[in-house]
């Protein structure tokens, strides 16, 4: 069994984004050499996401107002964790409702996807460099 | 390190439903030979999902009901995404809610599963033939 | 490739808590003596979650408000999942919204984790013992 390991940084410029990092991900499959095996790609930070969607701006405009909708920013005041100091609590909620992580097939050296499926970064609480965690494990 | 791949392809009859896979994924582990590790269940589309839960009808339409509140299929212009000529901005939601994959672990040539737990796929976007991917690694 | 397995056990005292099992994952990595690879933490249950966020009480408690909010408990009858006698229909619902479980790369015989990153079980109908899966594969 073989494994590697990449961390890649991102700093969005906007307290929420996306960001289509497919193709960073298929540079680490290419650098590991493995042909089959998972790709598991999660955000390394609790107040960011990884997700599998379609790269359609329309849409991101849509999941932006989505969960705003169901976690919004403000008022702080309504969330206990904001008591803490911190304007993010809304963003960890966000968070969950995007996800984590990612796992992908990798077969004959490539990222085993449908059609649209293209991986995406999602930022909740932006304007500072964070990280994505790639690990692949397999032959 | 063994690998083994298949594609399983459904055509749902209605615009949205479940349909417990859990027999067709032990069918692939069968053929895998695979006695430890790990399967990956994902839907290809992303606007279907791959969850796990209970089999039981009365929870399948409180799933339904549920998601519609959260992501109602009408008015299709409430999606920036239908804009595009789509008519399923709200099925690209509600895939993100119920998830597009599953990870379970194999243990001695079975899927390793609590009481209740079954494998499902999630149509949000159907009447048209759509895939899911299980991906199984081990030895 | 090797593999390890091991069911934890947990009686959460209410019918909803978030316990931090990231010391109990930890000492099964440790056991396994895997190196390199992947860790699959799962709810055996269909009621429960597995999930990595911040262990920070205000942010629980948000988490305890708006799970409620966007599933209540009661009343029991608007959930058909409790017409089968059961009254947990809710559970189900905000289990799906946590997550069923999470996949963690190990590095160097660690969790290889971002800062904050801690691994959750969310109970969602609680009072009697229930299980979690922790998988190891790897090197």
């Amino acid at each position: 069994m073989r494994s590697y390991r990449k961390e890649l940084w991102f700093e969005i410029q906007t307290r929420r984004g996306f960001r289509n990092i497919t193709s960073d991900v298929e540079d680490c499959l290419r650098k590991s050499g493995i042909k089959e095996g998972l790709v598991l790609v999660n955000a390394m930070h609790i107040t960011a996401s990884v997700f599998v969607n379609d790269d359609e701006p329309g849409l991101h405009r849509d999941f932006e107002r989505w969960l705003e909708e169901l976690a919004p920013h403000l008022p702080l005041s309504s969330y206990q964790h904001n008591r803490t100091g911190e304007d993010n609590g809304d963003a960890h909620i966000k968070r969950t409702l995007m996800g984590r992580e990612v796992v992908v097939a990798v077969t004959a050296g490539a990222l085993d996807f449908g059609p649209w499926e293209q991986i995406f970064y999602g930022e909740f609480d932006g304007q500072r460099a964070k990280r994505v965690l790639v690990k692949i494990i397999g032959e």
